[in-house]
């Protein structure tokens, strides 16, 4: 695949680094692949060597005077002779520097190559910010709905993954989140009346309709995500989204806040309320100011078509966003009647990180 | 945390990229940080220009003629304050380069900041060479014994993680590897005599003895393992550690092929070998030439040591190296007595990726 791959290759001395030397004997190294050497240096910084190479690779070598010796590497290579080159380069840079610096290396690390600029983007950072690389091997679906930019990328170990505006939503691997959002497979949903908020994905509804409900009601904002996830995501939905309407569910393309209004003024009445909205949810009349404010407009609404001992699933957020998590269970404390709640930590594969997924309830008076 | 960070910015254009546009457009930017530019340019393979900063810091940029354009900053900084003006930086080259290319960005591309050269190492590449950032926050142990380095770091999310020789190998989360390991919750220890193969962190030996087993023996060779576990991975090993010698089991501090042959020499006989040896393991007296070679020894030995009717468990490796897989399995059809095997995948939180188990057991002739 064509891409540009940076290497890295870092050096924690146990003392102070003598940049001068470790350059000069650098050197030699980078004369024998013919880059073409720039040196500027810092009076109190250490030094910055840039080497370039007639090919269009090149390498930085930045020494940090307390005894880091970091070194970078870019090249642009489509073949395997390309990228052995570049491992050459670094294995006799390494072995160089342990000769250089002999007993004085306290760490050494040689990270897997960053690709940069290929046709797939492997890196998905998780909720809570931190950089991790999927196996992903084919971009599947990627279109621009009038909501979202809807990806739909293959993954070796997960299947497809389903990515929405750059957050990764769901894999076919991950049938925990379906059951951790469905109430941990504590719950009996024969006969009961079900209303799903999102779940375009169709994960929820296929499991659900297996636990033959009375009905169940799914309000999804995005066709297109539909009509991704019924085509690529089968081991999630099965043939669930094959048909807008079955036998005991129908699917509606809206927005959720309008309907749910309806459905209060109504007076319909569910037994359980599953929203799997995006953490930031889509609306297309946003009346309120915050996304907390909307997130507890959602949550109200909820409560409204809940019966009295009906339950609320959502998702709420990585484990290590606690701040995130608090000001979430402060809106639960705010909603127009009193519930109470529970949490459960669920690793779903997909994820790599831990997440929270919460069970709310109306509080009953005794 | 005093560390170097590395930012990435990349942008893949739609069309052929104009790099002396590019070049000149950006030009302002740098400036106004007063960093001093340094260009390179190749006939066919576009510029590399280098901007380097008073403080220390240093920026490169990489041009591809058929339209790719890679920014890197790389920054010393303890303090919040730096961060930021870096983040000001590539904000400000974000916004430059979408008013110069307009409309032919095809993707952007701005990834968490590689830490490099800090106190605490995040990265733990997996099995399957991907590069992961994992949440640790703090270096709970870290000692060179005699077979390997072990590193015990603590996750925000997972808990201790316990790191052998750069092989993630358990957190305090990860309960579904022991369970794993030991069958799934589908045997019945109950009076069961068990050999365990290494297994330093105590979290199969831990689950089983709550199990009621007649007895389990456990074989590691590195009693730093088992010190630094018993201590730091109490999540995993309880208090089973405390002593090597309890109710219904015994710790041996052994190699476990000389033990293994012991046994075997002995006759005794195990209703249950559960192998949680390192995926490469350590021996004091290899006497095969190759791994693979001396993965069937431990296999032939523990089945000789099995039960006719018993079962062997062990773990696999990642679901993607497909390779190694079917290599071992070739492994199990070259045993002294036929066997017949099952796999089970399972998500092991830590491991960020999917991880094969193996269930081995005797052949029986009808």
């Amino acid at each position: 695949m064509a891409a540009a791959r940076h290497y890295t290759l870092d050096f924690q001395l146990s003392a102070k680094a003598d940049g001068d030397a470790i350059l000069k004997g650098l050197q030699s190294v980078f004369e024998e692949q013919a880059m073409t050497e720039t040196v500027h240096s810092w009076e109190d910084h250490g030094y910055l060597a840039t080497y370039v190479n007639k090919n269009g690779s090149f390498a930085s070598l930045r020494i940090y005077p307390h005894g880091l010796v970091l070194m970078d590497v870019q090249s642009y290579s489509n073949d395997l002779k390309g990228r052995e080159e570049i491992d050459n380069l670094l294995n006799k840079l390494e072995e160089r520097m342990k000769e250089l610096c002999q007993g004085s290396i306290g760490r050494l690390k040689r990270l897997p190559a960053l690709v940069r600029g290929g046709k797939i983007d492997k890196y998905w950072p998780t909720a809570d910010g931190r950089l991790v690389e999927y196996d992903i091997d084919e971009v599947v679906y990627d279109e621009d709905s009038p909501y979202q930019n809807i990806k739909i990328l293959h993954s070796k170990q997960f299947g497809n993954i389903l990515i929405l505006s750059g957050d990764v939503n769901l894999a076919e691997s991950d049938l925990a989140y379906t059951q951790a959002i469905m109430g941990s497979g504590k719950e009996d949903y024969t006969d009961k009346e079900v209303l799903i908020l999102g779940g375009g994905d169709g994960g929820i509804l296929y499991e659900i309709v297996k636990l033959k409900p009375k009905m169940v009601t799914m309000v999804e904002i995005d066709q297109m995500v539909i009509d991704g996830c019924k085509k690529y995501m089968r081991k999630t939905c099965g043939d669930v989204l094959d048909n807008l309407k079955g036998e005991c569910y129908q699917v509606l393309i809206e927005d959720c806040i309008p309907v749910l209004k309806r459905y209060a003024k109504e007076g319909r009445m569910f037994d359980y309320v599953i929203n799997d909205l995006t953490a930031v949810p889509i609306s297309t009349s946003p009346e309120e100011d915050s996304t907390w404010e909307f997130l507890r407009l959602i949550l109200d609404l909820s409560m409204k078509v809940l019966k009295h001992d009906g339950k609320y699933f959502t998702q709420g957020n990585c484990i290590n966003l606690t701040e995130a998590l608090t000001l979430y269970e402060e809106q639960l404390s705010r909603l127009y009647c009193p519930v109470e709640f529970s949490k459960e930590i669920v690793c779903v594969p997909s994820y790599m990180e831990l997440w929270v997924f919460y069970t709310v309830w109306k509080k009953t008076e005794f």
